[in-house]
């Protein structure tokens, strides 16, 4: 998968900035990639989708999307999606679609900190949220029926799978290591996990038996089916429920945690909550040979158009986009440049209590871009 | 439904400790309803149920203490439960089914901060979340099968009646009427909800548009189809990723919160992390004519054994049994005695950062019971 070892040499990405906030940091995160001095020569597409294209054309992913994307890039990056206000016949997520279309079957959410006067009384964590991106609830197979009263009584299948919950396991107890082995490059001070690398199991098997069940005991087969290459890695588990009270009461107790889609969904932006704003939060889309990465955040109708959206979250997923696609080195100078320029304070943007505007920002990161 | 202003003189109560620390605790609430001098006369019943029975008897709920409760009690109170560490064949939660079997279809799960020196930087927060309490994912409806690769695939429904979100609506409203009307009796140091009456609904309808469509449509309708009556109630929505996250930046910005089960399963975990410990968070199982007080948190094997649970929560919840059955001036005697003990913060449990017993902080709560 790793391009950076391939013959490539110019690199094809999609851009999808999509609705609200999403046309500001996407182009700050091109920016980024642009000025970066080593490393492989990018070319951009831009690409449609969203609620407003929905809204004038009656489609939110047009197939060309789909086919430019999957035909002719290596990666993408994507902004955000608005979502409807009332219920709209015909609507679906164009989010939702990617990730099945591409077969990214694994979101991975980084949240961490930086020591920094910015965020005083913050604690000090690094966990990686790896949430399951295929099924669960997001297979979106629901129906409606009416009762004998002439109520109505609707339906939605979950579904989890052996096949599912093996890759994404894998690639839990995986990512567990390589932190692990890029820990040894960061500096000790920005070192917030100190103990072997952990993979924690979320789920919710003392309700869903069956389901949470399959998930719960296909996951830790991954590391009992491979105890030689995992024996480093502790697994512990724990309940949903118990998931959210926890990370917030002891964030620095998490490495990787490894969860099923919705909840996954759901203690992502708990975690970002505890990082100051969830405009620093990033993701990538991960599938076997393709990356698009995602701001965590939405399209933030209130604040769009004013140029002020925070465009860390962005330009993380770009550097998350290198990372997944090889390019390590040059992944570690874009975190590094962000980091920089958070724990400066000097120059932020209104959701962390600056009052710095998206472009002030991206040219702070790129000052700091070595 | 209230008993207070009927006929029974005697109120019988069935008691359910059920697992670890649930036989620590219910015995300190009982002791609280016991010391009432105003009132009616209680009669309490002790009924079996849990984890450890069942690894006893092969059942985790006897149709003896369903029947019981059914047919003699107009009230319980539950403890807690153990989840089994691994898969245990033909095991299932006493909890979920006692919901089911009682019809008690709301959780009801206030999370309210003490200005207390024990709390130091605390929010001052004090929502109420209305938890659907008989379908979604816990109607635990789910098979398996094997895909053509000889791969298990696992199935479980979620349902979302109309039926059951038009009545949880309906209490979510009148909730909200309800405690606008008794802030007026509460100190005003202590009212920390300053704005109209508000009720968020929570639902995730931007992916599961039918389900969480049809619940959000049908809860929006109880406020549209009772206009007159609940125009003062502001209604606003959160989807519930972004529920978590705001509640963690903005928990003040919550009145009543009305949720699908597994949401409000997870809200509520999460919210009680802001006000110092699950060992304070009460909740009340209500059905159109039965109640049962069961405190959030778990049966705590750790801890269970060494008398350091905190009584809070199951007081706390025997107040909710109080208030629920129409005995109000009663319930508002219980809260106040615990909020007293909070706010002077000598007597805790190590929970909250104190060294004092079970007993200790029970005893405190009696001596401020007027
Ligand atoms: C917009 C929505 C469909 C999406 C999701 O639930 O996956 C978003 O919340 C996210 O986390 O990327
Ligand atoms: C024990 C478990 C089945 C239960 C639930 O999920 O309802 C618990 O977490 C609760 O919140 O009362």
């Amino acid at each position: 998968r790793s391009l950076a070892t391939s013959a490539v040499s110019t690199v094809k990405i999609g851009l999808i900035p999509a609705d609200g906030i999403g046309r500001e940091v996407i182009p700050a995160a091109r920016r980024v990639l642009e000025s970066l001095n080593s490393g492989p020569k990018f070319e951009f597409v831009d690409l449609d989708a969203g609620f407003e294209l929905f809204q004038k054309t009656g489609t939110s992913l047009p197939q060309e999307t789909i086919d430019t994307l999957k035909n002719e890039c290596h990666g993408a990056l994507f902004g955000a999606v608005s979502s409807p206000s009332h219920k709209v016949a015909g609507y679906s997520s164009p989010i939702v679609a990617l990730r099945k279309h591409l077969d990214l079957y694994a979101n991975v959410r980084p949240v961490k900190s930086v020591n920094s006067p910015a965020f005083p009384n913050q604690k000090l964590l690094d966990m990686l949220i790896i949430r399951e991106n295929t099924e669960c609830l997001y297979i979106k197979s629901e129906r409606e029926e009416v009762d004998a009263n002439g109520l109505r009584i609707a339906w939605a299948d979950r579904k989890i799978s052996e096949y599912a919950s093996q890759r994404i396991g894998k690639m839990a107890f995986n990512m567990a290591l390589t932190r692990e082995k890029l820990r040894s490059e960061v500096p000790l001070a920005k070192r917030f996990w100190k103990h072997n690398p952990r993979v924690t199991i979320v789920h919710k098997s003392n309700v869903l038996s069956i389901t949470d069940g399959l998930w719960r005991e296909t996951v830790r087969g991954v590391k009992q089916k491979n105890a030689e290459l995992y024996k480093g890695v502790d697994m512990e588990e724990q309940l949903v429920d118990s998931m959210v009270y926890r990370m917030f009461r002891e964030p620095e107790a998490f490495d990787v945690v490894v969860a099923p889609n919705l909840y996954g969904d759901i203690i992502s932006d708990g975690a970002a909550a505890l990082v100051g704003s969830l405009g620093v939060v990033p993701s990538a889309n991960v599938g076997d040979d393709f990356v698009m990465g995602e701001p965590v955040h939405g399209s933030a109708p209130d604040i769009a158009g004013k140029g002020i959206a925070n465009p860390i979250a962005s330009i993380r997923s770009a550097g998350m986009l290198l990372e997944h696609m090889g390019y390590t080195s040059q992944a570690l100078k874009v975190y590094d440049a962000v980091d920089a320029v958070l724990a400066d304070a000097s120059i932020l943007t209104p959701d962390l209590g600056g009052n710095s505007s998206t472009n002030d920002v991206t040219e702070a990161v790129l000052k700091n871009l070595t």
